[in-house]
């Protein structure tokens, strides 16, 4: 299945990425790949960022700035990036904040179009 | 006062740059910059980006991911850049997608100390 291979690859293609997921807008997963050895709850993460992504998309809307295309959160732990697929689906990775940040943005960017023409 | 010239700097100082200010997370500006024959209100988006930053906060609080450092949301229209200073301020600034992100995220981790020791 593409969004299988989809999920896998792009954790494999960027130094650090530890886990990512095709998720809907409502929080149900379509697709998950977390790297092996990595302790990270990858499904629980996609569903608070469901939220955020409902609630920056709500805000975007109110300020007239037009459709969110990414989101990319730095923490402690994490950088978690986020991609929108269409309005009902995202595409979300985690990296390490010692990770190639700049490759996963990549990586999300060109493959979003191939979830896309599946869904 | 070095808020002032913080904020003017590196709207300056960043190709494509809008906009900046520093807020605090209850939505109330301590200072602001916009760059002449800008048609943007960075105030009212300072304020739904507190809102913002408080959810994500949250939430990375109860996937324990650490502290929120940045957040980068990227719409048709924008790029925001929001980097946290202390618990109760951040520093945000407001780019156009075909500017400078980069140069952007910069200047904000490296002036987030600056206004931090003023606080």
């Amino acid at each position: 299945m593409v969004f299988n291979d989809v999920v896998k690859n792009v954790v494999e293609g960027t130094r650090g990425a530890l886990a990512s997921l095709i998720m809907g807008t409502d929080g149900i997963t379509l697709s998950s790949f977390t790297k092996e050895g990595t302790v990270m709850d990858m499904e629980v993460i996609g569903i608070e960022y469901a939220n955020m992504l409902t609630d920056v998309k709500k805000a975007s809307e109110s300020l007239d700035t037009g459709d969110v295309n990414e989101i990319c959160v730095t923490t402690e732990k994490f950088v978690i990036l986020l991609r929108t697929v269409t309005k009902e689906y995202f595409f979300a990775m985690a990296i390490a904040p010692s990770g190639n940040i700049g490759k996963g943005r990549f990586l999300l960017r060109v493959n979003a179009p191939r979830i896309s023409r599946e869904l």
